[in-house]
């Protein structure tokens, strides 16, 4: 089997430098990182990455924890950060942290005290477990999608601005029996829906409407569910919905049509997110890009592996509203928002 | 820093016996295991995972190569191989090898070459690009899950049959006038899909029928954009749609709905796949399991680490039919497969 010194022979140069072509450390011209490469395939020659690593201090490989593979959103977030990663030349090792799950607790104690990773994306874990804390403990950069962190950077959506933003269109329309459907109560569940929910409470508060929150689970089929039970009864339904998110509005959606209650002439409705479906359904929606959250963190995370004395940074994104055929005035309202009009 | 030796003099075992107690690799008893890793954990000991697998020739490392991540088969198939392998106590490193980019290409040169693995899970690679023999190549064994490969081993379901058996099912249920919806041409695309239009073709040609295929992105926005511009032609409006799986058949239902199509009574339905959303939709389907599939994908491999000499494993699946609400007789016909009884 041919070594490194062969690679470096056959190419001209130094072991020094046959070694920074092939790792991609350290500068190198372009022309010779091509006939050096050029040669390792000639020769078969493949570096042996461990004691490669044992050597530069890097394993050139990112972890992720994510608790959901299998979701919208954290499919794009993933699609985002192995963009980033594939094109510096990073591997990217998965650690799967489902909630409440013995599978968790070992990727917390076993997985990660391995440290075969140079710097860690940490998406959707909840503050009050401390976790993020403890990923911070292993002493290499952390970055966090979705949850903030007084220690690790952090890129994330504004969700309690957005949820405001979705109910201030609504009641900009006229509306004035507006239900939040979606998630759980605004002491459990996931920081993100109670962010949300928080929103809309402080929202229709401020604009001295009742809130009334609709739980269901934060799934397509979770709103199509708790929708159908809600519309279906003429004490209860309102003419607006801000639901968690695009897929319990979509959901929504489905369940108004298969009702025959017309969206948005009888009920509008408004998502969080523009998931890939929502302009099928002409779905108004507060957009915002897990694809782009998961390539801004690990291109800060990266900045944090080549310099890790780098200051913590915060990214608070702000979504903006898309507005498509699901909102319009309530029922009886003609012209709107006029009174905003000066 | 602790060493292992301190691990192994604090638990009363020696340095070989601390050493597997901490990697897995190799016997030692449940209370010895236990009582050196707690001390390993009071000591604060971290093995160098690089320093590991230089010395046993392991990376306890399984890599994944799929085409995508936001796709429904797609991210189960990672759900199933990633609770197999956490149970197990190996990573997962993910190659993301969207088809036609150069983000593809670098992986399989760059990426791979770099073997930092034990064994490799390639998703739905197409045979006729020869990536498989590629990545069996690389000297590590490799699981196939999707693609047919005469030398790595297989977990797929049989797609022929499968539409097959969806296309037999409208057909005893007095159907003729039945299109394929969704893939590409039967030359072009992705060989699953070229495979479930096969078997449709053959099943209706077998039944004296004439086949029509209506082609679409493979997508739910796919299926719906498609039957919006077919059901909507009274002169090519058909009595059932046998669909290329379940999120083209979601789509086709919901244009149905929008455009008035009463289903099943109008046209009837059937996928492949039983997607999460198809019981909400009901949808009549032939069921596969992505998670079951990536699990036996992953148990698999893991035999074939430990015994690099068992031989090549081959598993092929047959899809079970779920009735659902989408299919019916046709419009005008009461009674159904009387001829079939003897």
């Amino acid at each position: 089997m041919s070594g490194i010194e062969d690679v470096a022979r056959g190419a001209g140069v130094s072991k020094a430098t046959a070694s920074r072509a092939l790792t991609g450390h350290g500068y190198v011209a372009a022309a010779t990182r091509a006939r050096v490469r050029r040669v390792a395939e000639e020769l078969g020659y493949v570096p042996s990455s461990s004691a490669s690593s044992l050597a530069t201090g890097r394993t050139r490989n990112i972890g992720v924890v994510m608790p959901y593979l299998n979701r919208w959103f954290f499919a794009e977030v993933l699609e985002g950060v192995q963009a980033v990663l594939l094109a510096e030349g990073f591997d990217l090792t998965l650690y799967d942290a489902k909630p409440g799950t013995e599978g968790r607790r070992r990727v917390f104690e076993d997985f990660l005290a391995r440290k075969r990773f140079d710097g860690l994306i940490a998406v959707a874990l909840e503050p009050d477990d401390h976790e993020l804390e403890r990923l911070v403990g292993i002493g290499r950069p952390v970055v966090s999608v979705v949850s903030d962190s007084e220690e690790a950077s952090v890129v994330r959506l504004d969700d309690v601005h957005a949820a405001r933003r979705a109910t201030a269109h609504l009641i900009d329309l006229g509306h004035e029996r507006i239900t939040f459907l979606g998630g759980v109560s605004d002491h459990d569940g996931p920081h993100v829906d109670r962010e949300r929910l928080g929103g809309y409470l402080s929202c229709m508060r401020g604009a001295g409407l009742d809130p009334r929150h609709i739980p269901s689970d934060v799934s397509l089929p979770g709103g199509y569910d708790a929708a159908v039970d809600l519309l279906s009864d003429p004490e209860r339904r309102p003419t607006a919905l801000v639901a968690a998110c695009d897929e319990v509005a979509i959901g929504a959606i489905i369940a108004a049509r298969r009702l025959g209650i017309a969206v948005p002439s009888a009920l509008s409705v408004v998502g969080i997110d523009n998931h890939e479906y929502s302009d099928m359904f002409g779905l108004t929606t507060l957009e915002q890009s897990p694809r782009e959250q998961g390539a801004a963190a690990a291109e800060l995370l990266l900045e944090q592996v080549r310099a890790p004395d780098a200051a913590r940074t915060e990214m608070r994104l702000q979504a903006r509203l898309i507005v498509r055929g699901s909102t319009s005035p309530p029922p009886g309202v003609r012209s709107v928002a006029v009174g905003a009009v000066p």
